[in-house]
Parts: structure tokens; sequence; C-alpha cells
């Protein structure tokens, strides 16, 4: 038994419910309690989780197991912690990994700031890794101050998007009967083969469902179970939900889960998982400006333009005057994309004031956040030329913000005096910045695009 | 019954059968022809497929049916029968679509140039689609100048990926065994939910299995099947293996298949394909460039960087000087992605060359083709701002051959007097490629980077 970092694997305060946050995605939503989340809330059982986390992946067929597999530089692992501990009825996390990973799992700890965290070593099989996650909350270790919950969740490493709401769902499904597990609809039929390895039977899809995680235990039920169960289940077994079955008698609850439920298994797995993660990161775009809002000027026109091209996203705005009041909100409301438009100053002043408020703010942490500093060319001006020459300098902002995980471009738009040629301008400069946000690529840093 | 296209429908020459071509990817290996497909090759049955399109796509989340989600602006189902339609023996494919998806299948059709392809109306489920298929191919219509097969393959329109291999498999084992069908092993436990949704029992995940597709039939035993189908099993029904085991005793042979065959079923499913598809395509770079091989030149170490730095990818090079012998063969190995060096003549004449051959070749119609013009900027010239202007006309020659599918760029790449520092230059350069090349993306075409 190993503590996750110093102060982390405590149980957090007794706070408030959180409502519908999104697993491994960073907006909060308001919606009011539901009559479930009212119910737990009125019981109030003590709740811990247990994350078998050593698998080797074999089916992914990379070295690298799939926990640990990086999405945008971030091993998948933690973003299904981060799933976890934003549910902050969730009172102690104790997840199983392999002595081997066992370092490179309390850096990580260490490095994305996780809380609750408790680590133990994994057995050789899931349900081994399970049983150790369960001891050390049975024997309540007394430096990581662990305790006996009354219900244990179970969930998988390989999960990043569980709801709170069906971990609310499961939860109190295992206080009323015991046990409770995710299901989904099965997507193909499920055949048994005969000894020569032909079609013996077809299962009727409609009275069978696929076993999801998260599951849930009445602790002293599972703990029971694992207790009880034979090396060969130990050895072979692979459900939770079987053993409680087969050793307590309990029928576990089924509970109706959302696609997004989905085990992250082979390699696409986890190119559908990265793309999921950036749009999720991607719906909101906070523009700042250094002009006043009822003055006539092109920031503001590009800002309506956005607002038109990229209808699917939340495009907020403000300034830097009030020291970054208003940014700060948007940082917590956890936007990570920021479009900085420098119209009256010289080239990156503002550019810079907004990097530096992002750089502070840790907000880039779990995500790398995308900046593009806007400029605009007028058609009286100076040769495009000279003037993409002098903000060339932001090369060398980028190469700086890119040690804090922010990713910064430029963009000038050519502002011609024809109205039609300016929208043209100001659509393409939409487009591009729509562009860089979706890809959230690395290997474009400093670049100065032109509309 | 309706034609797919003019002169498209008709069987194919017979010829030899190819080996190892990969569904929905580029590249045709040359590996020597399996036991399995010389065994196919001797008695050569006659072989049509069936597809059932004509699904709503309700689990998606979307309005359009799955099989016509774009990826890479291109639906779904072309990309599945851009994989049937490699494998030279399969002589008619029969694509059941809804009323309403005619027009847009037909218009699709002419579009990427499939062959071999008829239409037939969908039924209102699964079965009946199917149905309707093998009965144009059983009535073998005059117009379509289809006939019945001796073997039919029946396969998903969204499971773009399906290989040669297996196909052969499944056709093989059916001429043996009277049906055969892909099998993977389950990736959740199946269970078995009592009437008042609680756990009854979970199956064995050893003893079953997923059934997927392709699946093949001896086109007699299935069409049989089908007429002796009751209307029950029509509407309700969804395993064709089952079908064949009920209503004429066929044990289907049960054949295991790739992770590949996976089905296109929720909105992560599409991310994944396009990232494989993605992947696919980025597997080759070839270099233009109009240097000798022998002489001294920045653009040579520059392909040497290219080597190290993207060393996953096969890197090719050539020239234009004879006209366009290199090139023509490598478009026609598949490759989909054109880097053209300019370092003797004035800034885009060799670029230009490049593009003609590309849009002359076609080969942009089923995928994007991306081309970077790449420049070089010595210490001694031009100051950077001057170049870049000069280099902007790359926006015009971009708008233009975007038309055809090819996504233009420019990398305007500094020489730095310092061996070290102008490595780091060629690095940077090699980044942006592998970028560029990864993302695809039509939103960064016209723009020049700088390295």
């Amino acid at each position: 038994m190993e503590p996750g970092q110093p102060g982390g694997s405590g149980p957090a305060e007794p706070g408030p419910l959180p409502r519908g946050v999104r697993g491994a995605g960073p907006k909060a939503s308001a919606s009011p309690p539901s009559g479930a989340e009212a119910q737990l809330q009125r019981c109030a059982p003590a709740v811990a989780a247990v994350l078998p986390a050593g698998g080797r992946g074999e089916r992914m067929g990379v070295p690298t197991p799939k926990q640990f597999c990086p999405i945008l530089e971030r091993p998948l692992i933690s973003y299904t912690l981060q799933a976890l501990e934003r549910v902050c009825w969730i009172k102690d996390i104790v997840v199983a990994v392999t002595g081997e990973n066992m370092d490179a799992m309390k850096d990580l700890i260490q490095r994305y700031q996780h809380k609750r965290i408790s680590l133990v070593e994994a057995g050789v099989t899931r349900h081994r890794s399970i049983f150790n996650g369960l001891k050390a909350l049975a024997e309540g270790q007394r430096d990581a101050q662990l305790s006996r919950p009354e219900v244990v969740i179970i969930h998988d490493a390989v999960r990043p998007f569980v709801e709170e709401d069906i971990l609310l769902k499961v939860v109190t499904a295992a206080k009323e009967h015991g046990a409770a597990g995710a299901v989904r609809p099965l997507v193909s039929t499920v055949i048994s083969p005969d000894a020569d390895g032909c079609l013996d039977h077809s299962l009727e899809r409609a009275r069978h469902r696929a076993s999801e995680m998260p599951q849930a235990f009445l602790f002293d039920v599972i703990y029971e179970a694992y207790q009880q169960c034979s090396d060969y289940d130990l050895e072979f077994g692979t459900e939770c939900l079987q053993l409680a079955l087969k050793y307590c008698h309990i029928k576990a609850k089924l509970v109706e889960g959302s696609p997004d439920l989905w085990k992250v298994t082979y390699k696409r797995d986890l190119y559908a998982a990265e793309s999921i993660i950036k749009e999720r990161i991607s719906e909101q775009i906070h523009i700042v400006m250094d002009t006043k809002e009822d003055e006539e000027h092109i920031g503001h026109h590009f800002e309506e333009m956005l607002k038109n091209e990229l209808n699917h996203v939340k495009v907020t705005s403000g300034s830097l005057c009030h020291p970054g009041r208003d940014l700060q909100q948007i940082i917590l409301e956890q936007c990570y994309n920021f479009i900085c438009v420098n119209v009256k100053t010289s080239e990156f002043e503002e550019t810079q004031k907004l990097l530096d408020v992002l750089t502070e703010s840790n907000i880039s942490i779990l995500y790398p956040v995308v900046v593009i500093s806007v400029h605009f060319l007028d058609h009286k001006s100076v040769p495009i030329g000279q003037k993409m020459e002098n903000l060339m300098q932001i090369r060398e902002f980028a190469k700086e913000v890119k040690k804090r995980n922010i990713l910064l471009c430029g963009l000038l738009i050519y502002c011609p005096q024809e109205k039609q040629k300016l929208q043209d301008s100001l659509r393409r400069g939409a487009i591009i910045i729509a562009t860089l946000i979706k890809e959230r690529n690395s290997g474009l840093i400093g670049q100065l695009l032109v509309a």
C-alpha cells in the first residue's frame, strides 16, 4: 500500500454533490439534482472506488499498456481519474498498478494534481487486482487514511468518459440491491460455437446485454465474495457481478448506461477517445479585445463572423482592462481556446498580457490551450511582407509558452476596402481559427497564418 | 432493380486473383497466394456480394444514416464499396438502399467511379433488404447483366475495413460448409437479465463469440432460407447464419476475423474510421526535386531529415525531368503525399509542373492529396518579408487545385550558415510537413509556413 502523493490520499471534505459533471470533459452543467441524487444525498453512504489498472494491453498492438497510452500527451488513466475525482462524494480512489508502473503512476498523480488517490500493487489478474484494492480499503491503512466504505464502485482505468449520473445510479442501486452494474445493448449478435468451430446456436440479441462499467457493491458483499472466491475464479473470471451472484447470492441490478461508457480496447478506440476529448475542449472560444464594445472596429466584425461561422461553438468576449476579472471567470469555466485581437496596441502587447494570465492560472495542466494572436493589415498600411516580418517574433513567444502546454499561433487578416472582400477575409480567418482549435497540433505553433 | 451506372454493373472480366489488398486502404502488398486462395482459384466459384444499406443510423445521434456520413468528405459506404471492388473475383456487388437515397447513391457511384455495382430498393428491415438483393441475383436481371452466383457474400455497408484475406476465407469455407461467417472474441461479458432487470446469469466469455461480417453462403442455401423465412424472422431477426441454420440445417463455419472488421455504429466509430484512413494514406511521401542526386544541395539534406524524423513513413524521391515517368509509378502505387522542393527554378515552376501531373492523374478522386511546395531562404538572400510576399501567390494556386481535391501549402525553410541551426530549421520543416500530412485539413490550404 503506497499513498499516491503527500496529503492527496485522505478522504475529501464532505461537500454538496456536484451536478451533471461530465467525465473527461471540461464542462459542468447546472441541472437540478435528480430524484436518485437527492435520495443519495439523504442517505449519504461512504463511497470509495477501486480501479484495476494492471492490464498489459495486448489487444492494442502497442508496447505501452493501454491505460498509459497518451491522448494529447496525457496518459489515458489520468482522464479516468479526473472523471472520478470530480465526483466529490467519492471519498477514496484506489488504483491497482503493477510494480513496474508504480513510479510512473506516482509521477502522473503529481504532475496532473490528482487528489484522493491511493495506489496498491496490482495482482496478476483483474480479479486479484480488485481484491488488493478492496483489502486496502477493508484494512483502512493508517498512513493512507483510507476507511472502509459502505459502497464501493469498481471501474476500469480505460473508460475515461464515465459521468457522475451513471455513478450515482449504480451506487444508489447497489445500496438497495447489494450490487449493480451498467449495461449496454449488444452491437453484434452473440453466438456459441460447437467443438468443430461451427455455429451451434445464436443468442437472441434483445434478451442479452453487454456488461460494462462502472459497477457498485455494498462493500461487505463484494469483499465477502472475493474472500470466498476460488483460485480458479480469481484466475480466469472477469465479471464482478458474477462473483456477487455466485458467492453471496446477490442478483445485481442492471442499469442502462450511455454509449460513452465503452472500453478503450483497440488502437482505434484511442483515436476515438482523442477525437471526443478534442471536440469537448473546443466547445468554447473566448475573445480578448482591447476596444470598447460600442466602438466601431474591425475586431467586432470579426467576432460576429466567428459566431456565425462556428455556430456549434460558444463564443464569448471581454477585455483585459479590469485586471483580468472576466478572464478569471472564463478560466474557471474551463475554456481552452483564446483569441487575442490586437488592435490598438503595438504588435503583441495584448497577447503578452493574455499569455501572462494564462500561464499563471495553471489552466493548461490538463489540456493544451490554444491561443491565436490576431492582427489586421489595413489596405493603406505597410507592405504585407514588412508586416509579416514584424510578426515573426511570435515564434519566440510560442516556443516559450509551449513549455506551459500553450499552443500559440498568429493570424494576420488582410482588410481590403471593398466590403465583400473584407467579409471573405474575415471568413477565411474564422475557418483558420476553427482548424487550429480542432486539430490542436503542436506542430504548427509559432506559425503566422494569413487570411 | 436499377443499374448503378452505365456499363458499371456487368460482371467484371475474369482475371488473376489480387493478393493481400487492404480494404479501404490504398496499398496492395505482394505476398504469395495462400493455400486457401490457390484452392479458390482452382475451383473458382462465381461470387457476388450483397450489401444491405437501408439503415437509418439511429444510434449515431446524427440525422444522416451512418453509411452516408462523410469521412474526408466522402461517404462511408464508398470506402466499403472500394474495399469490395478491389477484389476482382467478386463479380457483382448488389447494394440495397432506400428509395429516398437512391439518387444520392447513383451520384456517389458516378463521382467515385465505382464499378460492378447494382442497386436494389431496400426493405424495411435488414433481412428484407438482403432478400431483395438475393432476388435480384436469382432472377439475373437482363438490364443489369446480373447472374446467379454460386457463392454470395453478405457484408455491411458500415464495415469499410474488410480485407481480401477474410473475404477469401469465408467464401472458401462457405463452398465447403454451405455457410460461413467472421467472428471476434467478446470485448465485454454478456449477461442475461431477469424480468426485474437484475442479473440472471452471465455467459462464459471464452465459450461465445461476437458474430461480425463478412459472411458467405452457397447461394442456393441462403436463398432457400430467405424464401422459407417466416415474416416474424424477416421482421425481427438480424443474423443470416441463424437463418441458414434454422431453415436449411446448415451449421456455418466460424472464421476468426481481425479487429478491423468492426461495425461503424456510434459517432466515435466515425472518428476512429477517419483516423485510420488518414493514417493509411499517410504512409508514403514522395519528394520531387529538380536537382541531380549526386549534387550537393540543401534539398538532399532535407530529404535525409525527413527520412530520419518520419521514420514510420516511406519516403521516396525523384525528379520531373523524364517527363513524369517516376511520378506515374508513384501515383500508381497510390501515394497521396507530395513534397516539391523548388531549388533551381523560380518560385513555383516545379510545383506547377507537379500539380499539372497530379490533376491529370485523377489520383485525388478518392482521397485528398497533400502537396507541400518547399522553398529555401538563404541567409545571404533577400529579406524574409520580401520572400514571403513573393510566395504569397501560393494562395491562388491552392484555391485552384482545391477544386480537384488537392490540398496545397507552402513551406519556407530559413537556412542559417551555422550547421546546427540549419539542422534545427530542417527538423522544424519536417515536423510541419508531418503535421500537414497527418491532419489533412483543407482549412490550412494556401498558407505559407515558416521553418
